[in-house]
């Protein structure tokens, strides 16, 4: 048992007291984990832009002073009242949507959208008494999507815990609790492509090409990247993109280009931008007969999706996906396994990586450029919050340039 | 081999010569069956709204003299060159799409939507010649959706014909060449209910009743009837439905009054009356994380599908359908045989019964009423021809009252 077990932890945290402020490294106090709670250290954690968009807070409630921060790796530092899944020195990723096991929605093979647990970004308290375990001098901080990974301890709820294999490198398997397994999963268990098959994905962002990995692992033959930044179909090869469409380089409608290109359709396309257009596209591109469109990526509020029920009656299927359909404690540990079995590269998605005393650095990083090619602009659309984002995300992925993808935080440093 | 093999048969047929106008009984003459055609004597068919909405050629081409019919059983007479599936005295159903067995659809496990003999409802003539078989004097009739089973022999393409057990009943299987295994497969292909699961079907009608079924058989234990017309319900429970929920009893869209009913929403919905704002209920009725929605109707040409993207992102999955994604060779002899088995009930479909020379009695049975009922006006939606009409077919179905379902007619009295 920990020394520290039972009591409280005084530790580092990045605190955003305002909106669009820079982060303040504090001393902060972090309480014991309650019934059902666990306790980590967090080692590494990266930067989405989700976090972003709830520092920023324009378009939903502020809650401030907050812990942001949702994608990270860490250790067990102590467990509370009826956990017995995990014990101290597990490893663990902290997922932003959780896993009861005992609603309808866990108990379905079918769905990971789980009734108690699912993302509320509204929340900025721990389920069981509706208190902030983070607090200074008294003042309780509160947390964001029950994750808060920009500290070096953090409260979660063990059903938002993923007890992964302790040999995997927690600073390049960190990625994998958001982002990357949500662009994964679309095309891994959604889409599901046939080797030698044809997929387009819509938007070459982290989360797009994180599709375009499973695409690649899935054997597809062709993996058609469609985004309006010609820049990024060079890093997008290694992601497996065999082609390249600029909806700007044609007069007709992109689905129009694709169809053509493929004899009436590809068998499988993935959404990954959120614009609205962009989705009817994705739709209405993928081949009648046996044509699978999943939508990814969260749209504004107030978008409609319209086709002419043709499009549907014609055989095609139509689907959404929220976390790439995983489920974190069951499914999120054999997703690292496929990082261990040289499945799935991870590495080439982490283009930085700053100390944790710098995390600002990572926020003007993603707002002002630095991209891999120069002056590119950094942008990280993360869309795997799709149930609860009514947001404009989607502009921020679609149309810009590439980018650095995924900025590693390091903790102890 | 038959006397008449190679010989033009000259036999009765119903011919229509004008839109609207009755049938008119004539001796045509009937062409041996050429290249990959077969000529079949047929014994029943029944008459479908198909075939009513194109003799009354109100919304498309006008094609005339022709002779229509496309649900029916038949024995095999003659066969063409290259035939080698079917010879004299099989039992077949034609069906009024087809499936070559070569092109990308058919070789796919998951489409039906056979490139060379998907329903076309302008072609007149056979697909070899571009000539019709049948003629009267020398004057070409033309045929209807390379069925026309109208006719005491007819000519069709190979690939439009099922080969059926010989055991099995004609006057009961020849309803299920069309409208019944689109409702069926809808439900048992495509939404795939599991065994206590509930499943809501919009529209009560010949189509939508085969999709109770298919639920019935399922096992589904809730089946939510959601019609127009109350006065369906009593017969409906005789294919399985449970609840009855009628819209116009409600003040909030049909779609909120399921997911109280079910906390949540429907495991499946199939949607079988065409009308966009049923269709639109159908895939908003289903519960999120898991929820399938199966398109069958078949919409007015300028209806648009709208739904906010979200109903999308939260897991639920649309999904059209064409004839129950059966493919007719592959396929319809296992319909045939779930009658055989008792597991599929046939026989409640059929309501009525005339001889041929009195098939106009089954247009104005269909048109002016006669219900099983007493009065009530008797409508039958055939929305397995999917792919191709654009039509007003569904203001016929969802709104009326009930109804025969199908009408058998004997060929030989």
């Amino acid at each position: 048992m920990s020394t520290t077990t039972g009591q409280v932890i005084r530790c580092k945290a990045a605190v955003a007291w305002e909106a669009g402020k820079p982060l303040v490294i504090e001393e902060v106090e972090v309480a014991p984990p309650q019934k059902m709670e666990v306790r980590i250290k967090i080692l590494f954690t990266s930067l989405c832009h989700t976090d972003v968009y709830f520092w920023e807070a324009k378009g939903q409630n502020p809650v401030f002073p907050r812990i942001l921060g949702h994608e990270a790796g860490g250790v067990v530092e102590s467990v509370g009242e009826g956990v017995t899944d995990l014990q101290p020195g597990d490893h663990v990723l902290p997922v932003f949507t959780g896993e009861c096991k005992e609603c309808a929605h866990c108990k379905s093979e079918e769905s990971n959208m789980c009734d108690l647990l699912r993302i509320n970004t509204d929340r900025g308290v721990m389920l069981h008494d509706q208190k902030s375990r983070f607090s200074i001098n008294g003042k309780p901080i509160f947390h964001f999507v029950g994750t808060s990974t920009f500290s070096e301890y953090t409260v979660v709820h063990v059903g938002c815990l993923a007890k992964i294999n302790p040999l995997a490198p927690l600073d390049k398997v960190c990625v994998l609790s958001c982002g990357i397994s949500t662009g994964l999963g679309a095309t891994l268990n959604v889409a599901k492509p046939k080797k030698g098959s044809s997929v387009a994905v819509f938007g070459l962002g982290a989360v797009g090409l994180a599709a375009a990995e499973g695409a690649r692992i899935s054997g597809a033959s062709r993996i058609i990247g469609v985004d309006l930044n010609a820049n990024r179909f060079e890093l997008a090869k290694k992601f497996g993109v065999t082609e390249f469409v600029n909806p700007k380089d044609y007069k007709k409608p992109v689905q129009e280009v694709i169809a053509e290109m493929t004899n009436g359709g590809v068998d499988r396309s993935v959404e990954c931008t959120g614009h609205i257009d962009a989705m009817i596209s994705a739709f209405e591109c993928v081949h009648d007969g046996w044509g699978v469109a999943v939508l990814v990526g969260v749209p504004h509020k107030d978008a409609v999706f319209k086709t002419n029920p043709m499009n549907l009656l014609n055989e095609r299927t139509l689907k959404g996906t929220f976390f790439g359909n995983y489920k974190p404690r069951s499914d999120i540990p054999s997703v690292v396994e496929k990082y261990m079995n040289k499945e799935l590269e991870v590495e080439k998605f982490i283009t930085h990586e700053v100390p944790f005393s710098e995390i600002n650095k990572a926020f003007d990083l993603m707002l002002k450029g630095e991209g891999l090619q120069g002056a590119a602009t950094v942008r990280i659309l993360c869309v795997c919050f799709s149930s609860l984002l009514f947001a404009v995300l989607n502009l921020d992925c679609y149309p810009l340039k590439i980018l650095s993808l995924r900025c590693i935080i390091r903790m102890d440093a």
